[in-house]
């Protein structure tokens, strides 16, 4: 991104004139555009919002901008001799559509990490960059010379990946699947956006667990969908439960993640999952299986998934590379009955013409030359260290202020805060500290819980993230 | 995929039953699914229909399949020792949602392509692949090491990519954009998708040239959208005619393919985009250009895009290596007004969490280093050659059947027949000649015209191929 060059001659807040102006004039910002407030791209800038003020001044002097109180900084019609030149109004045709926007933490959350590149992150639960395999990926791309078509691939996914995944579900996760069972899409977003879009009509009753991580997701929403929760406790959902919400509501689907489920890291026990399959199929319900942390079992026993326990093909299974190896690759997976393979293929096509076939060549090599293995080893091995530091800290620094449970696998706490406290004020004084982290109520109903990531802060963050989070909490209770 | 091994000793037949049996057991094919007809998996198969008959004869006797006259071969309830489980009922769930099922004629032409590969293809409007940069992308990631992140990568797309695309589109189109006003997408597809689902509301109404690919493209029935009619002449649409359609139908975005269009090969004359510019400004209306075949301009002179014309910032800009490199990177472009492009961002976030940055990665060194140009300048070459040999059999062959125009860019002839036949008819003994293509009426409503892809058949198909056609031709006048 363009930043203003301090060595030039011209001063700063001329150079950002002349940025913001031929941002303008080549249509970025079209007559009766909302510009950037003063603060933001002062910040984006990494300059004095004095400066930006300057900035806007000498483009208002030149009557390119207008501003009033309350409305912000707007482009005017500076360059119309034709009164009768209309822009669309643009703000009007994106108002438009299906698609909500995120909610307001995700959005906030999002901003503080774009804004302040130095935020210690607790909120993201995804790996550190260290965590990812970039030099074998580096290799495996130096060693195989690409022989691939470049042209449009089978819709369905690179054949050989598919080949390689049922084997590597098979021996890992005792998952039976077949090649023209499986569909690569570009991660369990994908997979989750293609079942709600094709599955699913609008006013359709579906459960998820409460709390979990589709309640953080615009596109339930964004669906037309009816949720329902289910609530967890420290063992997942009550299959019991599922009955009475049937009867009630005509569930037609439901949301699960059995295994070190987001946000809470719990898992469901065995006699759990066979209960809960066995209610799912006197109900003729289907089940959608969030598959994403169970190769991350911290003692090298991954817990037994819904669909290898699947006799009646009630499971519909989603999993990923993207928590596990790399987000990147944008690399995921889907299996189940082939009628529902057709159908999400078929709509997958009318988005976007399928994915490119070059991650999925390379996701086929890591996988198959046994480096998917090698690096869940190495991330079993990362991950408790950096989760057992977060527990020093606990013991240390929060002690009286956090209850937690002890994650088995996956890449994230789920803590309740002992004292009341607002969410809004905690994120306040939290960001000012310089640590983010998602508050609990973006997972559903429950109040007074966070989530912290340790996946993704560097090993040395953790308790200095801590340390300020506990004068967080302090902030808050004054 | 799997084929029978014809130098084993047990019976093809009995392989096809295992092979069937596997897939059943292993949840491909649920209780109450249908299977694959005898002939389709004949055909997929390469064997004889009669094969499969005994194989499925051998399941039926198993109880594991039962057939009935009219609703074809259906997997059993044989494993079940409880009566009360029920499978999903997923053939219920898969005619729920939003995505319509592709137009009955391109799902005709597309089998018949899978199914036999040895079928002359005048049908695909892509290169051949001997026309793609294979040799080229193969040294590209020989030579650079990859240093790139496999984390998430930046929500509107790789911003060297945008940065390379600028200076690209700037050069060779004149058209001025900046590194924020693009977003990068998985091709010209996903860019019509988001536009149609952010910013058009079900009911609205748009205005399509006629014929158009848009009318094949389930994507605008699918968003609920009132498709209006927009008349092509030789020089595209007359643009005075959109004023009507607007009073009458308050018109809220044109989607239009000006250069060497689709399927059409007109090309808009300057007078005529301008007044169209005009009046789209005097409406308010944004027009939506897909730029996919500028600059395939045989001639070397690239006629000017709508967008490097535009004063007001009333077009939406659409642009794809798909055409014109590779349909396998997966790789366009949209350029828009920033809150466009924010809203935008936001959705394809929620769809698919963004796209994978090595196809990206390659497109940056593959344009920024010259390649792209130099693809353009072989193409150019290529196309030429091929399209003067369909000329050249239109001419021997042909003569008096077709009426066509000559494209001076693009991948396809449009071609008018001289008789009338019935489009349907034509396509059957088009198909069982070998040769096929894509009849007229897919693309709007215009009857008794085919559109032949010049760019997909290798250079030796071409003369067989019109050969073929010549017979078909015949064959529905008797």
């Amino acid at each position: 991104m363009w930043k203003p060059d301090r060595s030039r001659k011209t001063p700063i807040y001329q150079q950002i004139a002349d940025y913001m102006e031929h941002r303008i004039s080549f249509g970025e910002f079209p007559p009766g555009s909302l510009l950037p407030s003063e603060r933001k791209l002062a910040d984006e800038l990494r300059v004095n919002r004095s400066t930006v003020v300057a900035a806007y001044e000498e483009l208002r002097s030149l009557g390119i901008l207008v501003s009033s109180k309350g409305s912000g900084t707007l482009v005017t019609n500076y360059n119309k001799g034709n009164a009768a030149s209309l822009t669309p109004n643009w703000k009007e045709y994106v108002n438009g559509g299906n698609f909500l926007p995120n909610l307001p933490f995700i959005r906030r959350i999002r901003e503080e990490l774009r804004k302040k590149t130095d935020m210690i992150d607790f909120a993201s639960g995804e790996l550190s960059p260290d965590l990812f395999p970039n030099e074998v990926v580096r290799e495996l791309l130096q060693k195989h010379p690409f022989q691939e078509q470049l042209g449009y691939d089978d819709p369905q996914g690179y054949s050989q990946l598919r080949e390689t995944l049922v084997s590597f579900l098979e021996h890992h996760l005792h998952i039976h699947s077949t090649e023209s069972s499986i569909l690569i899409t570009s991660g369990s977003q994908q997979s989750l956006y293609l079942i709600l879009q094709c599955l699913l009509n609008p006013g359709d009753a579906v459960a998820i667990e409460d709390p979990s991580y589709c309640y953080s997701l615009p596109m339930f929403q964004s669906a037309g969908l009816r949720l329902f929760r289910l609530p967890l406790d420290e063992h997942g959902i009550d299959p019991k439960e599922l009955i009475a919400l049937y009867r009630k509501h005509k569930i037609r689907m439901i949301f699960l993640n059995p295994n070190f489920q987001n946000p809470t890291g719990h898992v469901m026990p065995l006699d759990r999952k066979l209960k809960l399959l066995e209610i799912a199929s006197e109900l003729g319900i289907p089940i959608v299986e969030d598959d994403t942390f169970t190769l991350t079992a911290f003692d090298g026993n991954p817990p037994p998934t819904l669909k290898s326990l699947d006799k009646n093909n009630n499971v519909l299974y989603v999993g990923s590379l993207s928590k596990i190896a790399s987000s990147g690759l944008r690399i995921g997976w889907l299996i189940a009955p082939q009628t529902v393979i057709s159908r999400l293929t078929d709509a997958r096509q009318q988005m976007d013409f399928g994915l490119s076939n070059i991650p999925q060549w390379i996701a086929n090599h890591f996988i198959k030359e046994g480096h998917l293995d090698r690096q869940i080893q190495f991330l079993r091995e990362e991950l408790v260290k950096k989760r057992d530091e977060f527990i020093r800290g606990f013991d240390d620094i929060l002690a009286d202020e956090l209850t937690y449970s002890l994650p088995q696998g996956g890449l994230t706490f789920w803590c309740k805060i002992n004292s009341a406290v607002d969410d809004f004020k905690l994120i306040e004084e939290a960001t000012k500290r310089g640590v983010i982290f998602v508050p609990g109520s973006v997972y559903g109903s429950s109040k007074g819980c966070i989530r912290l990531s340790f996946a993704r802060p560097q090993f040395e963050e953790i308790l200095p993230g801590l340390r300020q989070l506990a004068l967080a909490l302090e902030a808050c209770r004054k």
